[in-house]
């Protein structure tokens, strides 16, 4: 299996924006590449997705410094939900909801945003990660 | 190397209790498939195998928001230790010790559940992890 | 692809000493197996490579409890750093900063210690991590 056709895999986990944004750029490259690209949604990050959530303001990671923290937040890029409907337009990208994350937090496919595709179990996720790399973020 | 013989290993750093559920749903969902699993665990998830505190609170992540902590905490799933069991009875899952994490803790192997497996190097860990993927948690 | 050919790609995303150290270990073991491995910095982990602050004091991850944190402050073990150059004149072991956050953080090549061999968008990052595991730290 040559690079182009192993899939990137992004469990995405954390639901802070400078997690998040990290995460769609990796998505970005690697879908402008040819590559396909799956992320599975979990904890916090299924929070994040939530339709009537996903554009405010979800923090930065714990560790920054009030310094850091200033200067990711001042900073004027695209927002991630955003680069994720690029990576979508450009290639084979799919959004996949953890069937127990959205159990936990007690939420159905309609409450996140049209971004993500479907509800899946940690099987059918590892079934579509295939050989490739799985990155935890 | 297919999928079912190409292993998963992932690395826990972590050790509060939502990214330690997070890593077992994933080794039970690939040990389900029939793929070998290795974790190695460094840092604070070593801390959290010691067999006088598996059981305990271990917290969740910092970025947590006090309505998300309340949520994943009253959340009646199975502990972690209890899917890793599973993983180990469904298949190929190993679970190592990281020796430089160990000494800095002052553990010895007999300090930890017997969920774990062996105390190991880094070498060692990485020739296991073959060419598969290695998530870092 | 067997696995001496194979690339580690690591994503550093965390500038704290402990996840530094992780990560410069994990480096370690792949370069001493012979594999190549590409480290590519973002967000806090490219502002601790800053030549006018490695050497200090980052802090440990959030999560840590007082007590954890005595522990890991206080292990004399070689900093992360020295790892690193270590890890380098072992093999092929390339740190890479990202563009995007560069830009972010308003910094120049000449700002990073040496050890950052150059800056690096996310594409070319991808092309480098060819069909090998990614990790994020």
């Amino acid at each position: 299996m040559d690079q182009l056709e192993t899939p990137l895999s992004l469990v995405l986990f954390s639901g802070t924006d400078d997690k998040l944004s990290a995460a769609a750029v990796l998505a970005v490259g690697a879908a402008a590449m040819g590559r396909p690209v799956n992320l599975f949604l979990q904890y916090y990050a299924v929070d994040a997705f939530r339709s009537d959530r996903i554009a405010a303001d979800h923090g930065v990671a714990p560790e920054a410094t009030p310094a850091q923290r200033t200067i990711v937040a001042a900073h004027p890029g695209q927002h991630w939900s955003e680069l994720l409907r690029q990576a979508k337009d450009l290639g084979d990208v799919s959004i996949h909801a953890c069937a127990l994350s959205m159990e936990m937090f007690s939420l159905k496919k309609d409450d996140l945003d049209p971004l993500v595709d479907d509800v899946e179990g940690v099987a059918a996720f590892m079934a579509g990660a295939s050989a490739g790399p799985i990155a935890f973020i």
